[in-house]
């Protein structure tokens, strides 16, 4: 896997001065995780219980749930998104990556913070051994992950409920 | 939840007499639910330690891991398929069903079991509380997934290790 990893590595381009990039903990709930992710789509009243009870649940599968939130130098949240790492039966029990809900808060757009997030979530699915990574987007979106270092590959298909 | 689940529950065909679906097990190694698999992709040599340590992990998140079977009278794997339930915030700590590596054998198409199996999942989606399901596929399937109830959404975009 270390050799697989090192060899697909992508750059990270560098955070702007005094921006970090880390797991999400509930303590986020404050520093604005909801009010970016509301840039992307609905996100409805999230009481502080709901938004902890979450995080627990993605501590407890820490191998399956990845969130990765970037800080802007006064500790509120710039970007979010996660990456969902499934095990399967194909291609010899492999790893697929499944990139989740990447949103840029509007006020923080133009840095690059969605590139670097998306670079990160890659090379967290590559150190958990994934043979690929995939994500769903919009076709508008589509340039966008190009950039990032992906590339089309199939149609989404909903079911709503 | 309930509610929402029997206003959307879909209508599963019936299998051919002698089918049955359950929900896979370590003992199904000797069933044929890697040759199955192979009518997919690619699968490689698994062994019997592999296969089993796949599915504890399954059933160590009987939350998010959903992976059903049918048997045909001999009792040997005629189709697979699976549901990974993933916990989001957005939609207000929403949950999305990801259906994935849908197989019918060869040797047993034409029997709609992999319509059966696609409304199983879509129906486990709906009782786990999920908001939608979604799944991935090449333009080419898109007609059979039509059928089974989803609707093209947007595309699938891919990095390969």
């Amino acid at each position: 896997m270390t050799q697989s990893y090192a060899k697909s590595s992508l750059e990270i381009p560098a955070l702007p001065e005094g921006y970090q990039i880390r797991r999400i903990n509930a303590d986020d709930y404050e520093r604005g995780a909801l009010e970016t992710l509301k840039t992307l789509t609905t996100v409805g009243k999230i009481s502080k219980e709901e938004f902890t009870e979450l995080i627990n649940t993605w501590d407890k599968n820490p191998e399956i749930y990845h969130t990765l939130l970037v800080l802007n130098p006064s500790g509120k949240v710039a970007a979010i998104g996660s990456i969902i790492v499934e095990s399967k039966l194909i291609h010899k029990c492999g790893k697929v990556g499944h990139i989740e809900d990447i949103a840029v808060n509007r006020n923080e757009q133009g840095k690059k913070l969605g590139l670097t997030l998306i670079r990160r979530l890659i090379n967290i699915g590559a150190e958990a051994g994934c043979y690929k990574v995939i994500l769903d987007c919009d076709p508008a979106n589509e340039l966008f992950y190009v950039k990032c270092g992906l590339s089309r590959t199939g149609v989404e298909m909903q079911f709503r409920f």
